[in-house]
């Protein structure tokens, strides 16, 4: 933490700063300047002390210089985590494509999207039971009916599966049926969630908040890694800005951008991203190219009939198309797909 | 609902949004314009029409016409709304200001805070004794005795309380001691909590989010409305851009809009909404100008001691010169600040 | 500025910090903390230092401290300026009104419009003769033909013209007619023309581009200041942000964010600021409660016939009903309305 | 253009909207829906209509159908538009890599880096002569000097040079030694600016303005095109978001997106898209992989001792390195590189 003081300010005000810090039981630097008097803090600082340091007469501006994040960053674990899910691991050298409908409407939506999915690569299977909507008015979910049609296509396919938990209250039961708890973007920050869905010690992917730096993110990865479960995933899934023509923008920046800070897997989730089905494609190219561990897919039999984000999903001839695409995207930068296993 | 087709779309491509249409037991109306023909549809559509005409062939566009938002519309509701806390009215003629620290840390910090806050004019005691925070590392409040303190000060002020509930699972508790639940601006799409927070029949307020357009936040309203809860409050606090001066931007046209468009009452908070304390008293004096129907302004007795948003808390004397200002302000634009009861 | 090392960065690493600092002519300042080493510059910093020291090894960030913007700081010059502009003064107590219509469009649409503002308490004609305009198939304005109506309009009523000048072509033959030179935010970093406008030697307002920020708004004025031209208003016209149900989100806190860093007059223009008549009013007033040296506003007799931006201009009537609440609300925080001189 | 009328209208209010439209020689077609009567508007309609009608009483909203954008949509010339410069094609199968320093400094630095790109694959020769600059403190450009340079740089590799036009004042000097001439973003509403790159016939690449939407920036094209000028490139680098990581956050979107609404050929630019080197390469493969016509991208020899933007530009040793991976990149899409002829 670096005190910077105004320009012109008195001895007294920079004495009062200095004994500041040897209260909080730290040492100062003090550096005079041209224009400032800079004055270096030693010794473990904490957050607080920026805020009241701030406060005294004199200071300009208190700059951190330590990232605010620990669990999640690569100063803190240098190697790459690798999340082992059933034979499939997300990290890796391979890219993991998870595929599947939006939400889940009915066994045999959800049994021929997966089997469809299946033969055309994709090796985890998604499908949301709680489904988050910005409107009460709107389609919700099957709740636990779709856990079960989940776990059922799991049994048919031998993919695991990934679905959504919405709320604390649902921990115990999306745990019970899920291969990979996902937190949704509008509970980035919902702190209790996080930490419920850390404690149970499943793989758990947070997909990044509209409107949360990539700070804010690993953030909140802290808070599931502060829980002993190393098993965590990112998923950039578009922020909010002022275009139109996208449901969100997909920041591509972010996946190069956690691959240096972070350690942890980031996948992308162009479906969302864009809200709109003819860019899933080329910005799923772009995620693998940018370096993405992996993508999420919607992908359904009948999008003109879906329950849900039907204009964003894939039908089953356009995602085997993306599919075909993708092993030769993966091969020019040293990468290739995951195989499915079974 | 209304159904714009491409420039030279096929007749077979019309016939098949009609047909389309009526299977969804609606009535079409058809309009051939010089660059495209339009089709309005008649009846009560649901949303998910949309997504499922947006991908019919020849199909450009689809346009909402009513507003998503029904329950919280002045449409639905054309009187305003009018919250009852005690003897206090939020919505009416009276402008009603929530004051105290950000956390409650002490008895003595709340206590002294709560006097000062009272004495100056606020009617309504703030507190936070579950606070969400960005970090894992930081103050998170001190949890159910914080919210003992907070009755404490009601019992020996006579004000009411508002704190915020972070969590389903803490709905009850916190019900149990406030007067008014508070939604954070990062729970405002945490659907659980709204509809939970809603059925205990409390009076509530909703934050808006950081990245919520207002139609957004008036869904989330229609969240709490629905599980048949009238008290319900707005509160602008800011939302992201791009300029980092500020911890947000105070959207101060919310509040004028909201006006319009709902039924509800709005208030402002000024101290989340800049992140400054220099800057609370221009924006609350601001909020008041456009027609807020309230503020809550953090006010801590040693702001760079506080435990939590230091940095944009005022100290007594700030708050008491603002409090000074705001009766002749609302009187501007006839309306007058409300009278402690006790 | 400020370089800050990576944690365990090697001592050879920091000896090519340092040296590359004292080959800039500037001196070090090393300090070892528990994490980061740190490394002060003293002297006279330049803004290529610090791309070039960011490149080096082991070097996490450069920070800079000084504000990068200098003629328009409050540091620079400490006392107001007060533009002046005939017998009306900007930036002093009084607060000024500036209205007309949006572009010129007719001698009796601007004679009348300027007799009815005047007549209200406006003391400053603002009309358009070179209109910006996003689509080259919409009005782009009279030219000079409209500065002639704009000097007739001055004649007859007294008031000092504000106009637009778009382009370094047009400097000459605008600032030939007008009082003040408005430079639009879609203009704010073309650079020659702030040069060529300062070069004039009248008076200047700088509107803030949609997406500057203000730091980047000050380096602009910068600009205008380094032509010896003193005489310069900054306005405030709201910045791009997610919210759609407005053009754009008004940036209140601007206003005593400016007051407080820069010596500048700042007025705001809620019409494009908010792009919605009847937002205008409660736009209008909160930026006097928070502190605006004036306001721009747009007035047309028949909104529904105007050429051009109709839907934000007020009517005869609703500019009336404006500019009588506006004394009230200024004298709340001690200042009043300028006075038309004659 | 489509009127929406308030729910519970009255008839007079639906006959003076029919009345206006008549008035301007158009026809209407009245649907009365449940909620809502619409009113379609047949016949050519004009921008400014939906101004004068939105403020008749009785209407919710005016929704416009057709894009406002012509010249640079698809359905105005279905082809795509190759532009050829010199034997270059850009648009067509092959992509282009425009490479070089971001501000020409002297002859060595240029024909060196000039050598390196040519010998790397690049195929045009971009450096920049007059430089915008935030600050008017930082370096601006060697001016005529510099264009000198590009053309001898020209002379001895055989490639193509692009290069800034900042002001109108300008643009017949620039285009006298410039081969495309390059808009930048903040001069991307600079209308005067557009018609007069425009009229000199030559080729002119236009970014994309911070804020600019992809609808505003495809009007920009429209200021161009409308000279009769064809030859035009549309280049995305980056848009201004809350995510302060990156200088800009790509908008790789974009490429898609202009893809299938315009005839343009769209190229990106890394460098200014993320300001930071170590992102370059990742989203420079993103680009190609999601459908770019080209890429621009900033090289220099000593990145660390540039005079503007080495933060951003890759050295010779990565640049080659970038270059190695786009050959497979572009062929699992179906296109090559850009070959140099001479």
């Amino acid at each position: 933490m670096i005190v910077v003081m105004k320009p012109k300010c008195k001895e007294s005000e920079v004495a009062q700063v200095v004994n500041s810090i040897r209260q909080a039981g730290l040492k100062e630097h003090v550096s005079a300047g041209v224009e400032h008097t800079i004055i270096g803090i030693v010794g473990h600082t904490f957050p607080e002390l920026r805020d009241s340091l701030e406060l005294l007469p004199g200071v300009a501006e208190v700059i951190l210089v330590s990232k605010p994040y620990k669990l999640s960053s690569r100063e803190f674990h240098p190697v790459d985590t690798i999340v082992q899910v059933g034979d499939i691991t997300i990290g890796g050298e391979e890219i993991v494509v998870m595929a599947g409908p939006c939400a889940v409407e009915s066994e045999e939506q959800l049994l021929s999207t997966a089997r469809t999915v299946k033969a055309a690569g994709a090796t985890i299977l998604r499908g949301g039971a709680f489904k988050p909507s910005t409107s009460p008015y709107h389609f919700r979910g099957l709740g636990e009916e779709g856990l079960k049609l989940l776990a059922l296509a799991r049994e048919e396919t031998g993919m695991p599966i990934i679905t959504e938990v919405l709320s604390v209250r649902d921990v115990e039961l999306v745990a019970k049926y899920a291969d990979i708890l996902q937190i949704g973007a509008r509970n980035m920050q919902n702190f209790t969630l996080l930490e419920e869905a850390g404690k149970t010690g499943k793989p758990v992917m947070l997909k990044r908040g509209l409107a949360a730096t990539i700070e804010e993110w690993l953030l909140a990865a802290d808070y599931i890694l502060g829980q002993r479960n190393k098993q965590l995933i990112l998923c950039e899934r578009g922020i909010r800005t002022f275009e139109t023509h996208t449901r969100n923008t997909m920041d591509i920046s972010a996946i190069p951008i956690v691959e240096k800070v972070s350690h942890l897997p980031i996948i992308a989730d162009p479906s969302h991203g864009t809200g709109k089905w003819y860019l899933v494609a080329p910005l799923a190219r772009a995620a693998v190219a940018s370096g993405a561990d992996g993508l999420m897919i919607e992908v359904h039999p009948n999008p003109d009939k879906a329950l849900k984000d039907g204009a964003q999903s894939l039908n089953f001839s356009n995602f085997q198309q993306l599919m075909s695409q993708l092993p030769p995207m993966a091969a020019t930068i040293g990468r290739r797909l995951a195989i499915p296993f079974r």
